[in-house]
């Protein structure tokens, strides 16, 4: 009987992945069966593997989210795909469109990789609803970048933020949700600055379309400057603690703060009078729904966007690409199987 | 000549409260001349002649912002206008509709009693485009809290925040602004829990039409137990500091979070890990634009709604209305000519 | 072994209903078992039973879309539902949230008691998607009535219409709709002008809250009168044909006009001046999606509305209720088990 | 003194245009001076002339509406602008944001060239709220052509359309408003449908970035073809009558139709069913607001998008200008001064 090979841990901490073997689940009701042809990594599954978030997870416990692979069988009450097609996962299952699932007390949270089992396995088997159709213009590698960090992205500056022409977006750092950022609000016609302390990363951005590349050390006034006073229609905070006081100076008048990362820290700080004057929307981005991610497959296949990989890992090479991800790739790291 | 009786200062600081006469102006252009019938005092007017607030004052300087009159004389462009029409003004001038005025290093500052002089005058004389006109329900002492405490509450909740019957909104404390919420959420057929360390203001905000009143300590944990764990579709934040993070532990997913108050200080800080999950929208309130507040009327009106007024003082009066101010009234401060 | 009971007709054509036994269907999966109180009757359902309406119905075909019933057994996979719950079914099922399930070839068409099996049965077994949670203030009869008439009212008002208080609505008709789109709109502080041939049914409308009655004729020159030119900022269309040509002459500038039903015929038509110089929004409304279903009945606790019941019928007397759909209840004609 | 050129008629009918000399205004107030460097003209503007379009024309009447010129000379109370400034016209005057000026009974009509004076001069003097500052990059031939079909382009479009890449877009027609639909669809990443009946003109759309370019027959068919049923996101109906019943067909669930032309006549007419069943949302479009029209300067400069224009034509050429837009023009027809 075929086995599954995959990738998984067996507590919490100091990572010790294993690749072992499991049996292949086949798939019955409305699940189906789908051999993995890559799969996304985010510094978010290293942070799930060495402390846990908080999460019940179950060991051996297989990591990572973002599946680009091929429907191999189909259970008997599927509709939506056959087998031959080429799909990718959706970050939060079940979460079709309309806010997340949970409540104030238990805010959602339950994702691949973290709630739910991953996708560091040659093959999965899950509800057709956890995924979408692939685009067709892109491999599996680029397509696997889709689920978190292309949704963030997309959900942020499209679904919730209305982007038109013309407007003025700040994105903060040269990471996959940053870089997605900048391709799908150039896709839309608008003006786009990056923050980023390293020069040679700012000129890679200008290459792939950035307006402006500007320094981390007092970005804001730089904004100003640039837009002669006008500010920033959307930003993409990634970095929380006291920079949001900067996304709050340079936020233009009822403009929007897509609350993303947190590289600086995980609380929020700033004065309240900018925004109470200016009047910004501040938001809080978890990815988005499988409505959107619909959404984004299609434009991308229009638009031919193509996701910036900083580089391709075997699947055997698991741990040099995680190393990889510590340094802080320029885009995307995939592992291909 | 006839002359306007006006309160005034000659600087800032601990306020020295004058009397004095000034030119009655008149109307040329699209200026109009209105006597005064009522004003409506807000915590802020005191701020603005304490501190400065950082504004160009011109001195002497006439405090406050919110006035109901009548139209004496119009000049020769005005439209909206005729002799004998009730008015009342608008909190920021020639904000009509859409965002405020400024930019984001300048950010929309322009009010009456701030920027511009204020309304403590037996008579002024302004634009048309300041004023819209009074509810037809409302006598002038009531019609006068309606441009910053009511409009506030009204762009939060419908303007903005598009609530609807059945949300479940959680207001913070008993002054203008929350009652207006208060009455506000209520047409709109919303659930309303009200804050209040005070439990006799608690009685009366039952009495107003409230569904629950809760104490302030830990009222996030409450506001959860109210819900069944839902949480609160809208949160006015009324204190900043931290209790911004209890309105992050009690909104629901998806939900808002109006930001109005600064009781608790001028910063806000909180744990960013809410924020992401539950994705609110978090805007922060600078009153609103004069088409809400012309839809605000139009509301009144048609509800009936009664501005809840805590004392009524003459002209004479200012300071001990003042020393009102400092002690929180429940709704509304205001002084009839 | 326990059968259900239910009414059914063996083709289209003159409505021969029968009533017949057929076998309870045991819950699997994520089915449940509920056991019907009550049923609310549409004039579509005679148009499905009469026409076919280009629907493949299979035969023998029980008619009818709303339900509401207690659950009776639940299959393993439910976890929205347990025994003893009171529920309400959805009339377009697994349109949780989001556009209508179809294309712009195959437009969303599938109902229960049309593409799928209806509900005068006194069991049914459907997935518990196909359900939400009856309020609690309501008996079962009124329950069954907000599926169809009282989403169709409350997503074109609230989901779509985002209706406020000091808005001015026109309902044309005394129907289950209309009566729905009267008391929501009042719940939301709205305006009312309702327009109707019968003196009576004016009389009545006018108890349940409407400000104004009106006659059919020339009923936009009334509205115009009636809001000094104004006009309406929602209207329900709710008999096509050239009444279409009224509802644009009594919209507001920038308006919307909700068209339900087609009391006149099945074509528009009208003159494009008035939707060209004016701006209204023209929208057909198609019942609406599960989680406005779950606002309205939330909406519906809080508030207390009580859906207007024109008679109730007993399960033996579904041949009365058709005539009296035939003759134009007041509100809504409901079958209790 | 020196005396303004400009072209006039002294009675509406078949035209006589003829050049007479009118003293140039000297601004006052709030007005500024401005000298016409080129005047776009739509289809409209003879209409106004043969015809009034029922409105109070001063004889002699100035026609046109879109003008792009160079301040000359600035009021007193003038703000926005600086001698030497280059801009545009608005199109409907005191429009600044929202709705449209006017109400039911009135419905908003006060534009250049029709209620108020044309812009067929070498100067004019005018508000200054009823100008923008012209995009810097382009020529005044170009800059002329934005206030009217620019506008109603992009108010359909991104204001009231929120377009994203991805969706479909269908177009009728090779006018002015639908090659800049054309443009400003794809500067957002859209798919683009064209119909005409002209196939040299379908070559030439092409050419500008269409994906697609059908045949006018039974064009809704292809355009589910096209589409495999999906349909289209969004479609500008241009042509009114019985059109409108391939638009409804064609429309995607939940789609958006916006109706701007009368190509085949004044009225509307459709089978209601697809209006129900799909939801598609109908709005008619009249142009836009001066805050748009910004947004869409800035866009423009943004992009570098090139208005199309078919021709330029000099001043003395207005009689073969007007010509030419009879044929039909492939984009805009500009005169220059």
């Amino acid at each position: 009987m075929l086995k599954a090979k995959q990738w998984s841990v067996d507590n919490i901490g100091p990572t010790k992945l294993m690749v072992r073997e499991a049996a292949i689940v086949e798939p019955t009701g409305d699940n189906v069966l789908v051999r993995t042809q890559a799969v996304s990594l985010n510094y978010r599954d290293k942070l799930v593997m060495e402390t846990g978030m908080g999460l019940p997870l179950q060991f051996p416990f297989v990591p990572a989210s973002d599946l680009a692979g091929v429907v191999e069988a189909v259970g008997p009450d599927v509709t939506r795909f056959r087998p031959g097609d080429r799909v990718i996962t959706t970050f939060l299952p079940g979460r079709i469109n309309g806010p997340g699932l949970g409540d104030a007390r238990h805010p959602p949270h339950k994702t691949l990789g973290g709630y739910y089992p991953g996708v560091l396995s040659d093959y999965v088997t899950f509800s057709e609803d956890w995924f979408v159709h692939a685009p067709e213009t892109l491999d599996a590698g680029e397509a696997s970048t889709l689920p978190c960090a292309g949704l963030t992205a997309w959900f942020a500056l499209i679904e919730l933020g209305k982007l038109k022409a013309g407007d003025k977006v700040v994105i903060q750092g040269t990471g996959g949700v940053a870089l997605f950022g900048l391709q799908i609000a150039k896709m839309h016609g608008a003006e786009v600055i990056i923050t980023s302390a390293n020069p040679e990363k700012l000129a890679r951005v200008r290459e792939l379309g950035a307006d402006h590349g500007i320094g981390r050390a007092n970005w804001a006034e730089r904004v100003l400057q640039l837009t002669e006073d006008y500010g920033a229609d959307h930003i993409f905070e990634m970095a929380a603690g006291a920079n949001f006081g900067e996304s709050l100076k340079a936020v233009a008048v009822s403009g929007r703060i897509s609350v993303i990362g947190v590289m600086d820290g995980f609380d929020l700080s700033a004065p309240v009078q900018s925004l109470l004057l200016k009047s910004p929307t501040v938001q809080g981005i978890s990815v988005g729904h499988r409505r959107a991610l619909e959404d984004l497959v299609r434009a991308v296949d229009r638009t031919g966007l193509k996701p910036v990989i900083d580089r391709r890992y075997t699947f055997g090479e698991l741990p040099q690409a995680l190393h990889h991800l510590d340094r802080g790739p320029f885009g995307k790291i995939v592992i291909e199987f």
